[in-house]
């Protein structure tokens, strides 16, 4: 991950955008970017969807990776390390849901 | 990243959690995730949204956390390979806005 | 409608919150609105939200009406009025996808 | 209010397109209108998208249109009276925010 990280900062010290960054404008730009990925899936059902992605691999691709650039430069520009944070929140859920209560039991997925 | 890819992926596994994963639904739950990021920073302006940020630096990290999680379930259920789609998102981004005509300017970011 | 939009305006003026409004931060509350409304239907087929919509009318009701309220709220600040700008919006529309060639068809729906 | 509504109603059945129609679907399409919406003012500060509104006021109304035409089709489809739900939302916020302690104070949008 750390050379993925490197390169979206490389690429944006080139370009000396640092200075508009900030949390809340990077935040706004990954919902913007999640709405274009969701987009792709709109007036589909779950199985559509599939095959969507399946046939249109470059440009679910390209959404993806909008949303994951500005991800990285939020966490960046916060001084959060994107590795360490996935771990943490990955050991909260696990307290959170349990192997043996949750193995294939679609409550998360089902409850509100 | 392969590492924080393999333990996401344990960590659906271990619950049998990868049936209720689709391409859709994934995007759906990137969307959420990403408002409720972006709610941390409601009514901020840029300048408090950092001090905010700096401040607590705990719950953002968890609201990154929840978006690179589904993001990282999105691509692995779709066959896209994380790295490699966003270094190909940046090649083509560096062609949009080359250095020399993009250099300090916030056109990218004022223009619509 | 005039009276439904009086009604948010003297809400917010008994408060002396106009202060606080400004187009982006109320597009901002739009977009963190919406994704909870949505949130009610996370990982539910279509069927199912319809279902859950059925047996859950207030929960709904009350996602909704968020959404609504701070869309009423933008409009108000921006001079825009909301039902002319339907009007103006579904005549763009109807333009768009004549009647003789859209009837049935749900090319708008499932093309990208 | 009424008349509005009819007429969205009588856009969407002249076309057919009712079947289309499910919450979850209309969710979705709010979520990535209200993103559209907020993309307006992507990067701005809260000034800037003042004055970008007031310079661009048909393209920010078509924005607005575009989420209240499927928030309307959602009340609809659920049978959600958009008026009462609006009213009854407005009460619940009045016992939330009583003016005398909420007057003038931005509590509400700055804390979390």
């Amino acid at each position: 991950m750390r050379e993925t990280i490197a390169r979206i900062r490389k690429f944006r010290d080139d370009r000396d955008w640092k200075q508009f960054h900030n949390p809340k404008d990077l935040a706004v730009s990954i919902s913007i970017e999640a709405a274009e990925l969701l987009e792709l899936f709109q007036w589909k059902s779950a199985e559509e969807s599939a095959r969507f992605a399946a046939d249109n691999r470059e440009r679910v691709s390209e959404e993806i990776a909008d949303v994951a650039i500005y991800l990285v430069e939020l966490a960046d520009i916060t001084g959060i390390d994107l590795a360490k944070a996935i771990e943490a929140k990955l050991e909260k859920n696990a307290r959170k849901y349990p192997v043996d209560k949750s193995r294939g039991k679609s409550t998360k997925y089902t409850d509100l």
